[in-house]
This record gives structure tokens, sequence and C-alpha cells, in this order.
């Protein structure tokens, strides 16, 4: 077995590839940019532990690995057009750079780059793999949907939150393990433990990046405290205040939008602490946090096998704070 | 075997079904709307008729057909946005009713949705329908990127176009064959011939689509003569006009650009009739359209059953004129 740190190193090496022809450069020079940027790899990493869960690592797994970490940044580059974002990990995005019809379709062929990878996999798993990406493609499309309609609406209720992250980033953690563990030879309950410790534990760490923009220490955070609630973005804790604030607090919390930033953001957080949301989004993370060690501890392998697992999730979980 | 009629009949029935879920709505809405305004569904039909020519319809070449159809619709929906074309089939785009953002993210799920009816598929031509399904996706966003990056050239070599043309359309006409020849049986000979054949009518179809644009009767045609010459537009007769006219010519030509429409269409065609690019179009095209039949003719089945695809072809190539 690996360590954490040894996948990620074997991971960077066979990752720096050219995953793409040279022509047209005009299509695939974004690409290659965008990739070059860098990122976790979380994902691969995932789908690699998962399959070291149960055996050796397979050839398989680094393809799939492969697939799923362009996948992922399909859906960034994609995102990125949608949000009008400019930056991402400190770097102009791909819109930014070469323009939004480019990365359009940047985007497009990163995502049938991906299914290239997929193929070639074994054919005894290749139909459910596929079946498992497909799904999971569709849904973060879907999360993405639910989030922009969000902007719109004032009423959105923690359900319908949650059931949005969960769409938009825990399902793609779920499945990369769950993939990795398929082609590690897991049993279909190992698998669906896989998935659930996966998809809880992004629901933590959504919940504790929320947390972070109001209560983090900004010199640990590593960016400015208070961004979500300046943009007024939906967060596991700006819904739930709306829930348990007074009505002159949500008076004060709806005259705030026209205040300047700073003042915002100060009195926000100050209604944030009179009304305990701070613990309660604190505890809220533990919660889902202790449901995804359940889900890791119910797998049925010798817990040695396990701590490199653990290891990733306390570490993405006890992160900056 | 189908007469074509028949097979557009079947394949329309069998297309009007769901193919996404109820919600979100405001991703799915767009791509139910998009599909609800038809189009002329020849990709489906290829897939049927090579099929049929070697064997009866097999319930996969539903699905393959149902695949490249909502393929070719996640590229309209696409190429629409980078192109900022509002209208298509007389109908308001999908980003013009819906936003570029919904837009780009209705285009990608229609995209994950053909893989999913792909993936149903039986396993033992899983992967080369996959591989070729992959190879045509990849080359059609080939062909989108080099049709753009051509906008911003005054170089564009005839070969450079014909690549471009055939990559950005003729290369789905021929995987379409090939799909469904490979699930009715075919040898590999027999796909190659289909191939070839879909690939050099896509080129005669389009040097077909230029020169109506410049020659074809207005009543017939259906639109305006000289839109593409409006818009200093790329085609097969602008591209060779360049390597044909004289220099005075050429001077005249440079000093339409800024002259009014009218003129501009009404000189340009007389400087290609002075130069025969009318007929010089009108021979291409047919020598397209002959390597295509020269392939038709080379596939081992008797010729009986080739009778719908002839019929097909000459059809498209017959058309307006």
């Amino acid at each position: 077995m690996h360590t954490l740190d040894e996948l990620g190193q074997l991971f960077s090496q066979k990752f720096s590839v050219n995953h793409f022809p040279d022509q047209p450069q005009g299509l695939y020079e974004p690409n290659n940019y965008f990739l070059s940027i860098g990122g976790k790899r979380i994902r691969p990493l995932l789908v690699l532990m998962a399959n070291e869960l149960f055996g050796d690592i397979h050839e398989d797994s680094w393809k799939v690995a492969f697939a799923l970490e362009l996948m992922h940044n399909f859906t960034l580059i994609h995102d990125d057009i949608m949000d009008d974002a400019p930056v991402r990990r400190g770097k102009a995005t791909v819109h930014e750079l070469y323009g939004a019809s480019t990365a359009i379709l940047a985007g497009d062929v990163m995502l049938i780059r991906a299914y290239q990878y997929l193929n070639q996999i074994d054919i005894s798993y290749l139909r459910v793999i596929n079946e498992i990406f497909n799904q999971t493609s569709t849904e973060i499309c879907e999360g993405q949907q639910y989030d922009m309609a969000f902007e719109e609406r004032t009423d959105v209720k923690l359900d319908e939150y949650l059931k949005m992250i969960s769409l938009k980033t825990s399902v793609l953690l779920a499945a990369s393990l769950k993939m990795g563990s398929i082609i590690g030879g897991a049993s279909v309950r190992n698998q669906d433990h896989l998935y659930q410790f996966g998809l809880n534990l992004g629901i933590a760490f959504q919940i504790q990046d929320d947390y972070l923009d109001c209560f983090g220490d900004p010199e640990k955070f590593g960016k400015m405290i208070g961004g979500d609630i300046k943009k007024n973005k939906k967060t596991f804790l700006a819904i739930h205040l709306q829930n348990v604030a007074n009505e002159t607090e949500k008076h004060e919390l709806q005259q705030l939008k026209s205040a300047t930033e700073e003042k915002k953001v100060e009195r926000t957080l100050a209604i944030m602490k009179n009304n305990g949301v701070d613990q309660w989004a604190w505890d809220l993370k533990q919660e889902y946090f202790n449901k995804a060690m359940y889900h890791l501890e119910e797998i049925a392998v010798i817990s040695a096998r396990k701590k490199e697992l653990k290891y990733l999730a306390e570490f993405l979980i006890s992160r900056e704070h």
C-alpha cells in the first residue's frame, strides 16, 4: 500500500503527459494551460485509494483516475464561464484568456477525452463504470443548474441547498471512491459504504468551507473573511440564519444588503453569533463527518488498510482551523 | 427492408419520448424545447439504413441512432452560442431563449444523455462503437475550432477549408453509417466503404450548399441569395475565387467589402461567373458525389439492398435545383 503522499506524487507523474494532440492548437492549448495550473487532484487520489483498500492498484484505476480528473476540469471550465469568474487557483480562467467560445469547446473536448480514457478499461466492468460516470456527470450539471437557479431566489430551504451541494460536489467524490473500489474487486456492500463515505465527507467539507468563510482565521484561511456575505451568496450559514433570526434581525439583514461591505460583514457575523449559527454549523459539519467515518468503519477490510483514507478525511476536514 | 420514408416515420415515433427527467426543469425544458423544433434526423436514418444493408434492424441501432441525434443536437446548441445565432430552423435558439449559461449546461447534459444510450448496447461492440463516437465528437469540436479560427484569417487554403468541413460535418455522417453497419454485422471492408460513402457525400452536400447560396434559385432555395457573400463567409466558392481572380478583380473584391450589400453580392457573383467559379463548384460537387457512389457500389451486398441509400444520396444532392 502507498501513503497519500506517495500516491499524490505517482499520480502527478503519470498525469503530466500530453492528453491532447498538438493541432488544432487553438483548441488544445487552452486545455493544456488549464491542466497545468494544477489543483488538489483529490478525485483521482480517491480512485486509487479505494482500489488499494481491496488490492493492488490495477492499471485501469489510472485510466479512471485520468477520466475523473479531466471530467472535473471540464465542469470547472464551463462553470467559470457561467459564473463569469476571471480567476481560478490564482490564474486566469480559460474564457478570460481565450474567450468564451473557445472555453465552451475546450470544455467539451475535455469531457470527450475523459470518455476516451474510460473506454480503455477492462470490458468486464466497462458498462458499470460508464454508468456511474454518466450518472455522476449528469448530477453535477443538475447541481450547477440548481445553484444558478437559487441565485434568483430568496426562499431557498436548507434541504434544497443540501441537495444542490451534494449534486454539485459530493457525488463526484463518492463516485470516484466507488469506481476505484469496483476495480479493486469490492463487494457491492463495500462499494456502497465507500460511496456514502464520500458523499457525507463532501457535505462536511462544504459546510466547513461555508463556515471558514465566516469564522475562519484569515491568516490560515488564505483569503479574506466574509466573501460569501459580501456577494449575498447562499451558504449553509446564510440559509440557517434566515431560519433562526428574529424579525428585528431579519429586518436589519435586509437593510444591510445596501450597506458598505465592511459593515455588512461585521453585522451579519454578529447576528450569526447571537443566534449560535457558528456553533450550529460546526456541529452540523461534525455530524456529516461522523456519518462519513461510520461508513468507512463499516467497510469489511482490516482497519490498517483504511489508515490513509482516514488520514485524508481528517486532513480535509481539519483544514485551516 | 424499409423505405426511407418508413424509417423516418418509425424513428420520429420512437424518438418522441422523454429523453430527460422532469427536474430540474430549468435544465431539461430547454433540451426538450430544442428537440421539439425538429430537424431532418439524417444521422439516425443513416444508422438504420446502414444496419439494414446487412440484416434486420437490431434494437441497438435505435440506441445508437438516439445517441447520435442527441450528440448532433449538443453540437448545435453549443455552436449557436459560439456563432451568436438567434435562430435555428426558424425558431429561437436555446441561448437566445434561456441564456448562454443554461445553453452551455443543456448542451453538456445532452451529450452525456447520448453516452447513456450508447452504454446500453451489446457488450460485444460497446467498445468499438464508443471509440468511433468519441473520435467523431472530438473531430466535430476540432472542425468548429478551425471554423472559428478561419474567420480571423484571410489566407485560408482550399484544402484547409475542405479539412474543416470534413471534420465539422462529414465525419458524423460517415460515422453514423459505420456504426449502423457494425451492428448489422458488416465486414471491416464494407464498414470502410460506407464510411467513405458518407464522408464524400457530406463534402458534396457542403459544396452544393455553398453553391446554392450563390447560384441557387431563390424560390426553390428558400432563402435569399448571397447570404454568405454578405457575411464575407469563407466557402468553397469564395476561397476558389481568391485563387483564380486576376489582380484587378482582387482589388475590386477588396473594395467591395465596404460596399452596400446589394452591390457586393451582385459584383461578387459577376466576378465568380467571369472566372467560371459556378461551373468549377458544380463539377467539384459532382466529383465528390461520384466518389461517394463509387464506395456505395463497392459494398459487397446485392444492389437491390442499396436502393434506399442511393435514393437518399441523390435526394440530398439534387436538393432545390
